[in-house]
């Protein structure tokens, strides 16, 4: 399946147009607004990673309010946060400044290479046959059971007890078995972020040059839009998904764009917000 | 698990003692005395399997004798053997001869190369992975099967709708899957036949000559007794079987034994029979 521009409303007037940060947030955003509670999980873990990083109340409404997030929305979904730990506040005179718990640190990174990989999860896949019925216990062995007794994984042998048998690359894989890796909601997901990072990247090329605040937006949606794909596709490689299956395709795009929007310094994006 | 001799009585009174035929025919007998019908099955399909061989009632009825089958039994075997057009016969003299049918000596041979053969008869196993529960059709198409989706088989793919997997010589087989490809029941008179070929082989090598009828009757039981094992075990190679199958031992020293104990000519019996 070819990448579908044609799926995402061109934003600007016509060939020659230079579009505005605006049209490039809506590339991304698509038709419905992000999640706040979820949207802000990657601001923190895109922009404020590091133990000493705070993010300013103010900053986080500049960001949110050009996604089409409501201040209250983004008010109660900070509280919610505090509330589970994920982050904390301090007072700094008039705004609040807030930072990654350690334990929400923890879980940031945790999912980080998930995200940033420049290369599939995963190379190797095995197949695993075992005598007894093991969906439950499958989910935390990394095993993408496909039938009740066989399943999928990238990691090598543990079990005596199951019959391993390496999958090469160019094994014939049939049609049953990828759309149990992988279900076609997610297919269909990644086909269509694809078609924005298509037109995301003719529409930047325009663009030489982003401020830090546009950098941090930018980065901060091709973000979420692929940890989205990312978390939930399973830890196998490409070759045992769905032949139309673009989340290969979406990684290394993305991958390219992040690299051409280095990660603002917290002082840079205060200073854009004050200039 | 080594070949058990001491299974099988010794028949002779002590070391040093040159055994009659009747101690090697008892060695290869053992307590049961063989199916007639079965047994005459494999007599024409040793000794007369050419399409001019006659083998004379005289011979028959003196090959039988010496493996204790009732002269009445192996008449009405005989007859039964003909009503089924396995067999046909004509008059000589006083005495009937008999040959096997275009039918009989067809399906004579289909069974010879697994019965004959010096090497295991396959030496690739694929693992098959099927959507749905193929079992009925599994068995025309070549697949043992060990779960309701997944089988064993000696054949390349041809059904685009399976996974194929090789099985190489070392992979790891659970024990769970070896005794589904073969019962235990199959391994036990395996591992009771090697005993007795190993007995034999010790008793023959103190044997250095046998006469054409002598021959004629190890070789009839050698086959007999190694063709209810050889058609019975799945056609998959010995590294998926039990660790305990002796199978594979067993057709090496068969085929060694009838090495030492060349097919006689019907001639030569006849003239045995009258010396």
């Amino acid at each position: 399946m070819q990448p579908d521009a044609a799926l995402i409303p061109f934003p600007g007037p016509g060939p020659g147009w230079t579009p505005g940060i605006d049209g490039l947030v809506d590339c991304l955003l698509g038709d419905r607004p992000p999640r706040v509670w979820s949207l802000l999980v990657t601001i923190f873990g895109d922009l404020a990673r590091d133990g000493s990083a705070r993010l300013g109340g103010q900053l986080i409404n500049r960001l949110t309010d050009r996604m089409r997030l409501k201040p209250e929305a983004v008010r109660v979904a900070l509280h919610r946060l505090r509330k589970d730990s994920w982050i904390e506040s301090e007072r700094a005179g008039r705004q609040s400044l807030y930072r990654l718990t350690p334990s929400g640190r923890t879980q940031s990174r945790a999912a980080s290479p998930l995200i940033y990989a420049r290369t599939a999860p995963a190379e190797l896949a095995w197949l695993v046959l075992a005598d007894r019925t093991e969906m439950p216990e499958g989910a935390a062995s990394g095993i993408v059971w496909i039938l009740p007794h066989a399943g999928l994984t990238t990691y090598p042998p543990r079990d005596p007890g199951h019959l391993h048998l390496p999958l090469p690359a160019d094994t014939h894989v049939p049609g049953w078995i990828r759309t149990r890796v992988c279900d076609e909601n997610l297919v269909r997901m990644a086909h269509e972020f694809e078609a924005r990072l298509v037109r995301l990247d003719d529409l930047c090329g325009s663009r030489p040059r982003f401020g830090p605040i546009e950098t941090a937006m930018l980065r901060v949606l091709l973000v979420h839009g692929w940890r989205r794909i990312a978390l939930k596709a399973p830890t196998l490689p490409d070759h045992v998904f769905p032949e139309t299956w673009r989340g290969g395709s979406c990684r290394s795009r993305v991958t390219a764009l992040l690299d051409r929007l280095p990660r603002p310094h917290p002082d840079d994006l205060v200073a854009d917000i004050t200039a």
